[in-house]
C-alpha cells in the first residue's frame, strides 16, 4: 500500500519515541526513509522492527551518540558505545566537517556502533556540502573469497560522493558483493530460481536454488578483482577501526547480538571542478546494444526519490501494520 | 633471455644517466624492474624507452621532483612540474610519511607528472613502514561507460596496502578495467580472438577480434558496479588533483604530450591489528571446484619476485637490445 511520505516519516518517529529522544528517532528514520525513497527497501523502514527489538533486547543503547578520540589532528576513532548507526556516523561527520576545513582531509574510524544504512546517504549530504567523502564499511561475512567454498567476507559496500560544480553532485554506493543477501532472500520467497554465477549453497557448490543459497556465500562481484577489493575493505576498516573480521563480524542481521563491525569515512576539503560537461558527455552518449541509455549512478535514485517524495511509498501491508503497532 | 637482475638494473639505469642524474634515474628503474620482478611486463623496463623519448622530446623533465603546496596540514597539493612519475610520487610520499604520523592520516593529490607505474608498489612499501595506504590513479579514455559504446573512463586502478601484523602486509592492486589495452594488444599480436565481453570495436559493437578492439573500448569489470567505482575514481581525482578528466587525458601512452592524469594518495597512521590468522584461514579454505587453492591477493607477486630476484628476468631479446643501446 502507498503511504504518504510524513505520515511514514511521523509514524515511524514514533515507533522510536518510547525508546528514545525525538532528535535521535528523526536521524534514524531520516536515513531509512531515504533508501525507501530512492527504492532501495531492503535499506529502509523494513529494518525498523529489528531496531526497535534490538534496543528491547540491550544490544543497541540509542541514547549514545559515541566517545571520540582524535588519534591525530585528522584522525578520530570513534567508539560508538552500541549508540544507533546513523546517530554515530552523523555526529563522528559533524566532527570530520569541521576539522576538515583546516586539515584538508578527515577520517573516523567507528567500532561498537549498529547497521548504518546506506552509505550513500553519507556521502551524498557531504558532497552537498562541498566535500569529497569516501565510505567503507563491514558487515556479517557473506561472500567467498574467489575460489573459494564460505562465506568469509563480508558484502562490504564502498560510496563515494562529491561535487561536481554548479551546487550538483556525483554520489555511487555499491557492496561488493555480486548480489545482496536480501535478493537472494527474494528468489527463494518468490520461488524463482537465481541465476548461475550469484551464490554457492551452503556445501560450497554452485547452485540456482535461492533456498539453498541462503545459508551458503555470495559471489564476489567482478570475480578476483572484486575479492580483492571486499577483502582489502575489509582488512582496511577492521584495522583501523579495530573492529572484528570476517566470520567474527555479529549484528547487523539479528536481534540480539552486539553489532562488533566496523566503518571508515575520508573526507577532503578539495578544488571543486566543474565536471557536469563530462557527466553530460557520458549521459549524451548513444546506447550499446540492448540499453535504452548512459546512466550516471546515483541518478536514478535520485529520481526515484523525487518522484516517491510527492506520491508516498509502496509499504507491504505487513510492515505498515508492524510500524503503526510499534507507534503504539 | 634471462637478464640477471643486477645487470638489468645496471644497463637500465646506465640507459637513463645520459637524460638525468643518479637518484632519480634509480628511483625510475627500481619502479619498473619491481613489475617485471612481479611478472607485470606491461609495467615493466618494457615502458623504459618510451620513457626515454618523452625526457628528449621535452615532454618530461627528470629534474623535477614536483612543487609542493599543503592545502592544509594533511592534503598536500603537488605540481609535478612534468617530472618522472615515480620520483614526484616518491618525494610526496615521503612529504606524507612525515606528516602523518601527528595528523593521522593524510593525501596528496598531484597533477603535471608522468606515469607512475604499478600503485602496489607505493602501496607495499607504505605498508612496510606500518602505514595503510589508498592509492587511485587516472589514465587515458579506454573504458566505456556501462551501457555506452566509446571509451570515456580511464582504466584507472586503485591499490590498498597496510600492515597485517608481524612485520607482513597485505597489498592489492588492480585496474578498474575488465582487461588491459595490454592484454588485447598482446592477443591481436598473437592473432587470437579475446574472449566475449572484453572489448567494443571502433563502432561500439560487442567484438572478439582482438585487432578492431585496439581502436574500440574496454568493458568495466564487474559491470555496472565496476563502471560506477572506476566513474566515481575518475572524478574524485580529477577533482581533488585538479587534473584532466575522461577523452582529455593524455600522456601515458604516448612520446610527444603532456602528462596531464592526476594520482591520488591517501596515507593513514592507524592501529595494525594482528590479521594473519584470518589471512591463514582463508589460505586454507577448501578450494572451490575448478580451483587449486584460494589465493591472498599480491601473494602470488611476491612469491614470483622472489624466484625472479634468484633466477633473473626473461626479456624479448630485441627489448634488451633496446636497452642496452640505450645505455650506449
Amino acid at each position: 500500500m502507498i503511504i504518504d511520505l510524513e505520515t511514514l516519516r511521523k509514524t515511524s518517529v514514533s515507533a522510536l519515541l518510547n525508546l528514545t529522544g525525538p532528535d535521535h528517532a528523526a536521524q534514524q528514520i531520516d536515513l531509512l526513509l531515504d533508501a525507501d525513497l530512492r527504492g532501495i527497501s531492503s535499506h529502509g523502514v523494513l529494518r525498523l522492527p529489528r531496531i526497535a527489538q534490538r534496543i528491547r533486547n540491550g544490544v543497541t543503547d540509542p541514547s549514545q551518540t559515541g566517545c571520540h578520540n582524535w588519534r591525530g589532528e585528522g584522525f578520530l576513532q570513534v567508539d560508538g558505545k552500541r549508540g544507533l548507526g546513523p546517530v554515530v556516523a552523523n555526529a563522528a561527520i559533524a566532527a570530520l566537517e569541521d576539522r576538515v576545513r583546516r586539515t584538508g582531509v578527515a577520517m573516523a574510524a567507528i567500532t561498537n556502533s549498529n547497521h548504518i544504512g546506506m552509505l550513500g546517504y553519507y556521502c551524498e549530504a557531504a558532497a552537498l556540502k562541498g566535500l569529497s567523502m569516501i565510505a567503507l564499511s563491514t558487515s556479517e561475512a557473506l561472500v567467498h573469497p574467489w575460489g573459494g567454498r564460505r562465506a568469509m567476507i563480508g558484502t562490504n559496500p564502498v560510496a563515494i560522493g562529491l561535487p561536481v560544480g554548479g551546487g550538483e553532485i556525483f554520489m555511487m554506493d555499491t557492496a561488493t558483493g555480486l548480489v545482496s543477501m536480501g535478493e537472494i532472500h527474494d528468489h527463494a520467497n518468490r520461488s524463482v530460481p537465481i541465476p548461475e554465477g550469484w551464490a554457492l549453497d551452503g556445501e560450497g557448490r554452485p547452485t540456482t536454488d535461492a533456498e539453498a543459497a541462503k545459508s551458503g556465500a555470495i559471489a564476489p562481484f567482478g570475480g578476483p578483482k572484486g575479492y580483492a577489493l571486499g577483502l582489502a575493505f575489509e582488512l582496511l576498516v577492521s584495522s583501523l577501526a579495530d573492529a572484528a573480521i570476517g566470520r567474527d563480524v555479529t549484528g547487523t542481521l539479528d536481534d540480539d547480538t552486539i553489532c562488533n563491525k566496523g566503518d571508515v569515512f575520508i573526507l577532503a576539503d578539495g578544488p571543486v571542478a566543474d565536471m557536469r560537461p563530462y557527466l553530460d558527455a557520458i549521459r549524451s552518449e548513444m546506447p550499446a546494444e540492448g540499453f535504452d541509455r548512459v546512466l550516471i549512478p546515483g541518478e536514478r535514485g535520485r529520481a526515484s526519490r523525487k518522484t516517491r517524495a510527492a506520491a508516498g511509498i509502496d509499504l507491504p501491508e505487513t510492515l505498515w501494520g508492524d510500524i503503526r503497532n510499534l507507534a503504539g
